[in-house]
């Protein structure tokens, strides 16, 4: 098709590159790739040392019971467990779902449980549900990546709320809800990873939690309690979730990425009946419904297997990798760097050195075969700069320190460079080149 | 969470039922539930003959060997399967899908490729990047019911354009056309089932197709050719596709819901390159990616298993599945109705007689045990109460000849009760009570 023919209907003049250039819908317009995309698919090669990524370590997983018990499922199953199924997911999977939940604290019916697309999916129908363009949703800083990836796909104005060591500080809440409120915008949603939070590292202290909750009830906002990682602390018992205390006023994401298979992509919103009703709507005009055969495998696996001790055998090994994290970066950078010290996930998120930039760093490291995330794909307001993640769940742990000391020189490189030349910008800023969660 | 609270930060009162009533953002305003969803759940009892679903007969695959091949996958290859992987999705499939689109003269690389969780997920992605609100899309009349709820979704203004029994009228598209450029409205594209229609039965004629092209191509327009059906013809070869002769203006959606198995969810777009980059970056915030676990269960089954032979056994026993529907049809409602006579696929659309309303009649049907789709789905302007839908692709010869002797009773009682009181109509219209494509 010629160009020309495509203005006839096109009131703009396409562009040369994409015929389609102004056709798009509005929401459409910042959908690029990010410039880092590239160097992110370079981090594949295996002389690099990727503590980027945050892909769960499933090797661990029995594999061959899991195997046989997926092949059992379809050949004495595969009329149901090959066909389509309903948009809320297997009734038999969404009480496991809630067998799981109970170990935070939390008592929900099956009927409360929309099965999504991983909690991704739980991200975007909610978000697609409650946001028109501009509506206000208070986030963490940082906060997730793929979070901030489906609210600005529905043109949400992100308004971050500071953290601590002990999580979200409830002071800073209560300004920024004010702050809010005095602007004349509306506050949809408070989004929250409470637990071993991507990619701070840190978890909502339990003095804090009954606090947040009372701040969002009185103020009438709803809370989006994201929690993939709750079942993964190293110390003690986990947490009681939020919604364990506030079943009308919190819509609670789970996910089987980190207790099972992320490639299953089984993940669940809890919410409060008038929402999950809108869910399942919502999830029907998106994708019909969850594959049945990956909800059976989970929910087989769950029925049949010792998950829990699946878990702790997954939290031991990620808390090895975290200890070889922790003192690589004790042994190499403390004289120049800043970091959290997880009690539990995936993540340790590092303050480098003033005037170093993360993302103006990253090409010089990958150069030097180690990868990690630039703090600025966790900000929607542009910060970040000073601030990286890095993974510790999917290396081994030698592999993590040859990391750790491969981006200790790049650092101290960095620095020598700064004291030399000032600091060093990145080529550019905006928030569109951030990476996307699938280069994470 | 108390009204009185929910009210500090929402303007508009919530009402009792719902508190987050008024925090919704304007496009889920519509998102409820249909009446006659409810109905729905009861036709899956045993004793109703359900002409309603398009479920594909899955129990006639080779489940053992495909039981066998999933667990091997898994415990052979289970770091890879249960991993996450990249949004637009596996590259060994996304070869196989070339393979298959190859029947229908499609050539494309897979790098034109994105694997979608089903064809739902393209249609609602693709929608997504298109449509503002109020944006024209033109679509056959009567549409797939799952497209009208992804348009519906992102607040498009469908505009029908009418068939006969060799598909879409190319005079009736330019009018169209025409029409809705003269009233100042952007179309955004095309939305066809050129092979075997859900639900209207028809294919679109060779001799027509490339005039279709044209009349899009020279007004500009993008076309969205689904064609989940197109390798399910009773007769001779598959048709050529539209996207075999329109690379640039075509975007191409597969699934394998209907050649393999609809409950591995795995469908695809094939699209231009620019709006292919925007397709993966929907999809990743959408989802992240599509289960790895269901698309390498879909490339193994393709590489492995005789799946051509496989596709022509469906056809057969859709084949006789049709013959029986078609020949109880002649037999029961001749005098009365007129119906489509589909050459694959699996639904035939029957009209009424005048006055009877299909959505009326459905809760006396489901009385006389036997199940179908109202026209009123496939509107998304309330045309259709004259029509509806009868599928016979799920349930055995014997069931599909009972069935339509049931509904020949109940149509029966219908004339006579029309006769004496004229036309019934339902109690209420709105394109809201429409079923989900769910219910389907």
């Amino acid at each position: 098709m010629s160009d020309g023919a495509r203005q006839t209907n096109s009131r703009v003049q396409g562009s040369r590159i994409d015929p389609y250039f102004d056709q798009y819908a509005e929401r459409a317009r910042g959908m690029v790739a990010s410039e880092i995309r590239a160097l992110f698919a370079v981090t594949a090669r295996p002389e690099i040392v990727s503590l980027a990524g945050g892909s769960p370590y499933v090797s661990a997983l029995p594999l061959d019971a899991v195997g046989e018990l997926v092949g059992k499922l379809v050949a004495d199953h595969g009329a149901t467990a090959l066909q389509y199924c309903t948009a809320q997911g297997d009734v038999g999977l969404r009480e496991k779902i809630c067998d799981v939940m109970s170990l935070e604290g939390i008592r929900a019916h099956p009927d409360d449980v929309v099965v999504t697309v991983g909690s991704q999916q739980a991200l975007d129908l909610i978000t697609r549900i409650f946001i028109d363009p501009g509506d206000v949703i208070l986030a963490e800083a940082p906060s997730y990546v793929g979070a901030l990836g489906s609210f600005a796909a529905y043109q949400a104005d992100v308004v971050h709320v500071p953290m601590d060591e002990d999580g979200l500080i409830p002071e800073a809440l209560e300004q920024a809800i004010e702050r809010v409120t005095a602007s004349g915008r509306r506050i949809k949603f408070l989004y929250t990873v409470p637990n071993h939070h991507n990619p701070a590292g840190v978890t909502l202290s339990e003095e804090r939690r009954p606090r947040i909750l009372q701040i969002c009830q009185s103020a009438g906002v709803l809370i989006l309690e994201d929690n993939p990682y709750g079942l993964l602390g190293f110390d003690g018992e986990p947490l009681r979730a939020l919604r364990a205390d506030d079943a009308e006023g919190v819509v609670y994401l789970g996910s089987f990425s980190k207790t099972f298979a992320s490639g299953v992509r089984v993940g669940w919103a809890t919410a409060p009946p008038a929402i999950r009703d809108k869910l399942i709507l919502a999830a029907e005009s998106a994708v019909l419904c969850h594959p049945m055969f990956s909800q059976l495998a989970v929910r087989e696996y769950f029925e049949t297997q010792p998950w829990q001790e699946q878990i702790k055998a997954f939290r031991e090994l990620y808390r090895q990798r975290r200890d070889a994290m922790l003192e690589s970066l004790d042994a190499q950078l403390s004289d120049s760097c800043y970091w959290t010290v997880p009690a539990g996930g995936f993540y340790v998120w590092l303050r480098l050195p003033e005037g170093v930039h993360s993302k103006a760093m990253l090409p010089r490291a990958v150069s030097s075969r180690v990868a990690y995330v630039p703090g600025t794909g966790f900000y929607a307001d542009g910060g970040g700069a000073d601030h990286l993640r890095l993974s510790y769940c999917f290396p081994e742990p030698d592999r993590i320190r040859e990391g750790v000391r491969r981006l200790a020189s790049v650092i101290e490189a960095e620095i020598d460079l700064t004291a030399t030349f000032g600091p060093i910008p990145p080529g550019h800023r905006t928030g569109a080149e951030t990476p996307g969660p699938g280069d994470l």
